[in-house]
């Protein structure tokens, strides 16, 4: 380590996995960083990892003073603690020591909210606030994540220099970061971009279902399926660490280690709120719901194994047909099935994060999001690319769909899609994900929904009114009356 | 009107429709009542309707003062005016002149919460308070509806003898209502129960659709076919007043109204809090999700209409199989998907709302929510005798599904299930309700999804861990460092 400048660049609270990382990236790109946790050990584990990592400018302090007063004015931290009441916590620690025009920066999966809130308590003791999106995990955070900061533009621009070197580098499309818009946009945005990323894992586990259980494809044969999918359209880093996965074996015992993970799956929150975002906002998000309720569904472990006892006694088993396939042709299906079912996904987030962006007059640059989730994020690909250009041919898209190229590769795609999902269905596989972008599809590009019937419903019962296809206004029947006189 | 007694029983304040229905018919059952409203030409119009109705013991009041005093002690007064701040609104006028003891009654769609706060603050004064759902509509209110009380118990044993006659009356069963729990918990099962009604009326919808678009029938044989329909399993409020609908001419022109009614759907939002509170309790309830998703999709009808024209100029028409179709085979194939649907729809609703009973303590009763949804509202149907016996073979039945009779009824339909989804998907019409409740089944039925791909990719890229199918405990892997090192 460097002996000690008379102040560091940026200061770093909360020693974590992720906040170490990002504390070494920083520094490792010529920033001198201050770094600060509640338990110390995690301090100097920090400062040891700087100095064997290459001796990266990474100063360390047991107390959040000196830590604070380390700092150049006006001074930045950024805060990577759990999100809620800890964030709170160390906002109050710090603002104790900082003045009027340093900046408190959010890292962590926050609630929009809540950040919000922040900016304007902080505020009022002139500080500026930034809730910033961090997107790439322990190793993005390490080596480049993709950055989501918003809410000052002042404090944006005061660190910009740094988070554009500390950011993923994309040839042809820079650095994996813009300052996002004000307020909570920057978390509200990773909200999004990690319902997006549900999305893409269930799609993606829904492919795996689908070839494994009635196209019996061995772990080996997965493993080349998804290497080979990572060479085209799909190219991606889920793809591509799935097709890591199949490849490695169980250390505590036979076989491959995918069959021995639980099929349970965790979650933290963002999912969870992206659907319900999506539910206030008016916008359909099923895909993203669905990847929600297969997580819920996928926890029920023990309901689900009783329950396949029932149905398999009750000859359910027996009727589901046991469905010849020509393998090669459903790799080539699902793939189709796989890519198209995504678009949907990615216009339901894009067309969430656009109606927040007009409720809250954030002016959120759609394309811009496609740009820096390109690199570093979990959602990172080359699908990315095309979202971006189909911004750039129209900022206005009403929706990614009916983008003239996605328009064209969902036409190409939508015979092996319905294949694949009526596959599913008739083998008693479950492909939510799919099946519900199908629906999306169906839905969106028909001009004739039988809404009318429900709406005819509504106002059969509850006198809500309803409009007419052949002229203007709003007209009430008392559809009961004139059914009860016919029957007479 | 008969000459006002020296005090009335009841009062009610908020006479539009539903108001002042309700008020006629507690009258009507022989319960004198005050009645009030701000806009006083509403008190003398319900005045005037219980004069004509039969001259029934309805007492209007102009002020506030007079209607609340007229009440006999300790007093209860029903409020249905609009929910959020019209029912603070009258809590505060109402409270001026109430007295300890007495109670006061929300009978609108209001958010459980809202009546929590609601008890809190009016106990302070030592008034009672319930937050009582009604279901049924205007004819509801007026000839018998369901009712749903939750809150003071004190309260509702106060009223119990009204409620009992005034809720809709079903042979074998007995009167629609009973006490529901604590807090807001009356709220919260009309909530759900319009949440279930938003997925009977998609799924109602989609077997028109289905029916109408590949099988070709006409208006009048979809009224037939629902008027058979409604003799069998599937007799419902709903399924009723659907034949009632394919009977009515346009008054305004050719042909018949439901095809003159534009195919856009309102809400008031109790769909959309229950999708929330799904999410919130992660409970997967992807049928009623979907119906919400169709309604807001339904909303973009110009969207549409210029996606359906970039689609047919794609080509997309014509790859979609215009199939030949058995008429009385797809008739009851789309009556036991319909069926079959109708089951995981509930399914979804009942356990949302025991997941709810569980995290306030409310010991809410499945068994006997089903019953009093027996008559009066909009849910009604032969079938919600079927979930009470479940519910009474096996109080803790974990999902409707694996009830004995149910897996049974599902299993005899899920052929015919999966030939109306996949039939639907192969004409590219969208049946999301249907696809998302046979999803439903075909997840929860599983012993093993998958899941373990998800988890592991989790545990890949974000350190989640992972539990095994072979031992206890919880794992990691360094997926990618394995990863790399078989690729040397």
């Amino acid at each position: 380590m460097a002996s000690l400048p008379h102040h560091t660049r940026i200061g770093l609270a909360g020693l974590a996995v992720m906040g170490q990382n990002l504390a070494l990236n920083i520094a490792e790109k010529g920033f001198p960083i201050s770094v600060y946790n509640r338990t110390t050990s995690k301090v100097d584990e920090t400062v040891e990892r700087a100095k064997l990592e290459g001796n990266l400018p990474v100063y360390g302090f047991h107390d959040p003073e000196s830590f604070v007063k380390s700092i150049q004015k006006p001074r930045v931290i950024i805060m990577l603690v759990k999100a809620g009441a800890p964030v709170d916590q160390t906002i109050k620690t710090l603002s104790t020591y900082l003045e009027k025009g340093d900046c408190i920066i959010d890292g962590g999966n926050e609630w929009y909210e809540n950040t919000e809130r922040r900016e304007k308590a902080v505020a009022e003791s002139g500080l500026l606030y930034l809730g910033m999106g961090v997107s790439g995990g322990e190793e993005g955070a390490r080596n480049g994540p993709s950055l989501m900061p918003g809410g000052s533009f002042e404090a944006y621009k005061y660190i910009e220099d740094i988070l554009l070197k500390v950011a993923a580098q994309v040839p042809d499309s820079g650095p994996c970061v813009t300052y996002i818009g004000e307020g909570g946009s920057g978390n509200f945005v990773k909200m999004v971009h990690n319902g997006i990323e549900y999305g893409d894992m269930q799609l993606i586990a829904e492919a795996y279902d689908v070839l494994k259980s009635v196209g019996k494809l061995s772990n080996e044969e997965l493993k080349h399926v998804f290497s080979e999918w990572n060479k085209g359209e799909l190219l991606s880093f889920l793809v591509e660490i799935t097709a890591d996965i199949f490849g490695i074996k169980d250390d505590k015992g036979d076989g491959h280690l995918v069959d021995k993970v639980l099929d349970k799956t965790g979650m933290k929150g963002t999912g969870k709120w992206t659907v319900q975002q999506a539910a206030d906002l008016s916008v359909a998000a099923p895909t993203i719901a669905a990847s929600l309720d297969s997580r819920f569904l996928s926890g029920l472990k023990e309901e689900r194994v009783k329950a396949s006892k029932v149905f398999q006694a009750g000859g359910l088993g027996d009727v589901l047909a046991n469905q010849e396939v020509d393998k090669v042709k459903l790799i080539d299906d699902v793939r189709r099935a796989l890519y198209a079912s995504k678009i949907c996904s990615y216009a339901q987030g894009m067309n969430l994060i656009r109606a927040k962006s007009i409720e809250k007059g954030w002016d959120l640059q759609l394309g811009e999001l496609a740009r820096i989730w390109k690199g570093g994020c979990i959602i990172r690909a080359i699908f990315l690319d095309r979202i971006k250009q189909a911004y750039d041919r129209n900022p206005d898209l009403a929706n990614l769909l009916v983008d003239p190229e996605f328009s064209k590769e969902i036409i190409e795609r939508q015979s092996a899609w319905r294949r694949v999902v009526c596959l599913a269905i008739n083998s008693g596989i479950s492909v939510p994900g799919m099946s519900s972008s199908l629906a999306y599809f169906d839905t969106y590009r028909r001009e004739s929904v039988p809404a009318n019937l429900v709406q005819a419903q509504r106002d059969y019962f509850g006198a809500h009114t309803y409009e007419r296809v052949d002229m203007e206004g709003s007209f009430h029947t008392e559809w009961f009356k004139i059914a009860k006189q016919s029957k007479i």
